[in-house]
């Protein structure tokens, strides 16, 4: 059984994989991107280090016009995120029949709600799956156990998240320097590898 | 690490069972009994078909007592059953710093909501972990895969589930038959062991 893992090369995903390896899936760990900035790279890197397939999705840029379209006007990044998680998940149910990420029970955004999960299960037939049974010290613990990790400042360099090619779209409709208004600089865990005795 | 999963012998704590072993856990499934019948032992049989190893929680009678006048008052059990989990939770907290599980996604009751885990894990300092990441479907694939299973309808003998000693306690004391129209008759996976293959 093959199971699509949305993939930005952080813990939370990289966990979601393990999990259904060990469980017997056919991984594939996919990232998506919108043509605007080629922001799976460091999701690609992440996956080759960690033997697992990776796949980048290429989706059309209105998804990705339409979040920022959202987040401008809203002034702050939550609906726009959830809108283009809903979309992504939409179509890579095309294409798999069983479709995971990593979020988790803490995470606020993105998030499906239970009628979002209906709503994507039913329409697709998919099985959607995440890590919402898991807390972030039980994820943190098994993240550490499993990963080598690297703490550092997401640059647009390093990091495989949504809000890379959004940073990307806004700064070069808005001006270089307005996206940091909306997505302030944080601290990323980007998964280098396996740990050594795993 | 050793994680406690709250037991009852059914294909979801089973499959909760699975996979924190199979991430690492020395795994010890624990089935909660209050002393009024010891509706315990289909579990137990279960735990050991899957070379588990299994613990009785004996706990007091009174949460059982408060559970059942709660069921009695409302004519319903879902209050009952959350507030049973719950205590049921805590108690197994206070012995094991890791205590899961089979609540998945679909699930209704009992089911802790995002205030009642949070309360959970910090006044006892534990992490809480449950399936709600997956939804029917993925449990019913999963579990078919790994164990053998048998479908048969709920009776005294081959249940572990809370409500065979709340179902006892209330029949006592209101005479046989009454828990019926509380707790309907319904079918049950009950795990038998492992698949062959597995």
């Amino acid at each position: 059984m093959k199971a699509c893992i949305l993939y930005s090369g952080g813990k939370d995903s990289s966990l979601m994989a393990v999990i259904l390896e060990k469980l017997g899936y056919e991984v594939e760990l996919v990232t998506v991107n919108f043509g605007v900035y080629p922001s799976f790279k460091p999701a690609a890197l992440s996956a080759r280090n960690l033997g697992y397939t990776h796949q980048v999705l290429e989706a059309g840029q209105e998804i990705i016009h339409k979040t920022t379209e959202i987040i401008l006007d809203d002034g702050y990044p939550n609906n726009g995120l959830n809108y283009l998680h809903q979309e992504v998940l939409h179509l890579a149910a095309d294409e798999y029949s069983i479709v995971a990420d990593g979020t988790r029970r803490d995470d606020r955004t993105p998030k499906l709600d239970p009628s979002q999960i209906r709503s994507l299960e039913d329409s697709k037939k998919a099985q959607y799956l995440n890590l919402t049974g898991f807390g972030h010290k039980t994820i943190d613990y098994l993240s550490k156990k499993f990963f080598e990790i690297k703490k550092e400042l997401t640059t647009v360099n390093n990091n495989s998240d949504y809000e890379i090619e959004i940073r990307y779209l806004i700064d070069h409709l808005r001006g270089d320097g307005t996206a940091l208004n909306i997505f302030p600089e944080h601290t990323q865990s980007r998964v280098l590898g396996w740990r050594e005795n795993e």
